[in-house]
């Protein structure tokens, strides 16, 4: 049971966002940037360490939902996402992207555990300074997604149809506050 | 030194949001409607939270920066903000305030570890679900900042003085982006 009263039926974020549509705003705003916008990462990839990120702290919903997306992205291929989760160094990735997928685990510990080591693998598997700096953000943003959905113990749905659904229709369509608001 | 090439003489924050101002918006947004937004608590309190969660951090530049602003918030009482640091539970708060704190550690540690004892601690000493809802919000939101100041190993000034100016500038005006931005 949650730890407040949210609108029944509605899972993880959506319940938050619907409670609180102020906050909504920007917090949709920053998904829609870091993991849908313009980069040379592919929405997949981003998509695919923020999973990641989630599955390090244990968060059921943002694992499941980023990975149905990150697995749409894909092409659908949702083994490659259990594999990154399971050990990302073996998974069929790029270099470049399993060096990122290594600085975003260390973001997750904490902010000062990132090396100067994690960085340089980066930077010689091609990655750019600005696809460093997005994949700090998208680590440390997902520390707060996270922390968002279990700290106040949401509900999430266990039939791998509805996250596969959901998945299919945010990579499509992106993110968006559930409700009208007042921005 | 920055992991990444940033601006020189720009600290922490506003380094990070001069080279990516696109993100810049919803992060100072998000601050701006949690921190200095209408709500029951005052700007001083939820300032206090963030200030509290990145010391556990252990985020230099934020815990400094938002210590300072709660400090100006609050009539200038550097000593309570260093009390609250030290052992909120015998800083001279009020019980919804530290029941809060109490419920912001928790959400540093990870969002499970969030207990119902803990929000019925909070509830008991009268808080609202929205003051717990905020204050959840407050402290991921925190463990996202001091990621990414972190996480980016970016430059924070030693001199107080740097934060007693800033916080008071922050305190009256707000957050913003630090520079004009596209969105």
């Amino acid at each position: 049971m949650p730890h407040i009263e949210l609108q029944e039926g509605l899972p993880g974020m959506r319940a938050l966002q619907t409670y609180r549509p102020e906050t909504a705003v920007p917090l949709n705003q920053l998904a829609n940037i870091l993991l849908r916008g313009p980069s040379t990462l592919l929405p997949g990839e981003r998509e695919l360490i923020g999973a990641f990120v989630s599955s390090l702290n244990d968060c059921f919903y943002c694992q499941t939902i980023h990975g149905a997306v990150a697995a749409h992205d894909l092409g659908g291929d949702e083994n490659l996402v259990e594999q990154t989760k399971l050990n990302f160094e073996k998974a069929p990735l790029t270099d470049k992207l399993k060096a990122l997928l290594a600085i975003a685990a260390k973001v997750q510990q904490g902010g000062k555990q990132v090396t100067a080591e994690a960085i340089s693998r980066a930077r010689e598997a091609g990655a750019t300074d600005l696809e460093i700096h997005d994949t700090v953000l998208i680590a440390a943003a997902f520390c707060m997604f996270n922390r968002y959905v279990d700290g106040l113990a949401t509900w999430a749905p266990e039939d791998p149809q509805f996250y596969r659904q959901r998945g299919e229709y945010l990579s499509r369509n992106g993110y968006s506050a559930p409700v009208a608001t007042r921005a």
